[in-house]
């Protein structure tokens, strides 16, 4: 498989669980400074010009949700989420939903303004108020969604990796991790990860 | 099971698949016009003070994309999702999170704009470049996406009762259905189903 990745984008997610499956993939960086995710080559591989994609034997993945579940499921023995289970399996669904769906939506306003509105005024409204939508969006994980130790409770899944990605973005949106103690404990514990300690070693460069 | 829902709301896309799919359950109402979704009593079915809520015997589940895997994990025999190939069930989850995480989103910003920004001038900002979001969401489904005849190909899925549930609001968004003739084939013969009528009927009244 070949997983295409640009550095401290939520493709951080997919990539952890690949590692944490044992999948065998190569890595193909894309450039964000020269918008390669925007060339004709890369186009061909994600015509949404977005990271991440994953290319498999059967086909091209994209979406993060998808791609969780996707590892998930092609590789049980890992236990990455709760395979036998829909109604456990939705509860991690539902939560990757929710980081998808409104937790990066509300990040993206403060960097990708411009997918919404076109004059300037706008986007800097749009960048003042996501301090306070990153909070609100951790005070209610922290609050309603993270069992503890793990997002599930006691089973690890792939939603623990998604919500360790982006609880990586809370500082440079304004808001203090510190705030959330189940969500920085998770950090925490997610940083000590020989996965993910491979993960950011190649995305720190 | 009790179904959360408010009418011609997303939650369209869960009703539809509950119908198909034969199961039990029940109908609760939530009134917008009332803020019924942010009452204490609802808030403790949804804390984040949406719809849909599916109410199951294990416990409540949320999150559109969630909820169409569960009714199809659930009634294998309505053959609502490609169940026992993990490439194949990813894609049609890639694009019910496209559709929730992109497409949903980009229309939330003509009505749903207090959401990301105070101020009424760049409110409006949002709700001007609604047609042209939408307008490109589509034709990247309509290009790129949806195979044919239904979104999947010749298999029918749980993407083609979201797909139909999100081209319902084109017209209000300001784009014309008829720009993507793919998507209108599906909308319209979405549109004959039983199981279609019957939950239009419901939202209609």
């Amino acid at each position: 498989m070949i997983f295409y990745y640009a550095p401290q984008t939520c493709a951080i997610a997919t990539h952890i669980a690949l590692e944490e499956a044992g999948a065998e993939y190569e890595t193909r960086r894309i450039d964000f400074a020269i918008t390669e995710q925007q060339s004709a080559e890369y186009l061909k591989i994600n015509p949404k010009g977005r990271v991440p994609a994953l290319v498999t034997d059967q086909g091209i993945i994209t979406e993060t949700p998808a791609l969780l579940a996707y590892v998930a499921q092609s590789y049980p023995q890992a236990r990455l989420a709760p395979l036998d289970d829909p109604f456990a399996f939705a509860k991690v669904q539902e939560f990757n939903s929710y980081l998808c769906a409104t937790v990066h939506v509300a990040h993206a306003h403060r960097m990708r303004g411009a997918r919404w509105v076109d004059d300037e005024a706008a986007i800097a409204a749009m960048k003042a108020k996501v301090p306070q939508t990153m909070h609100a969006c951790f005070e209610l994980i922290e609050q309603e969604m993270l069992e503890g130790p793990w997002v599930m409770g006691k089973e690890y899944s792939v939603a623990d990796i998604y919500l360790f990605t982006l609880s990586r973005w809370l500082e440079g949106d304004g808001v203090d991790v510190q705030d959330f103690p189940k969500v920085a404990a998770l950090k925490e514990r997610m940083q000590e990860k020989e996965s993910v300690q491979t993960v950011m070693a190649l995305n720190a460069v």
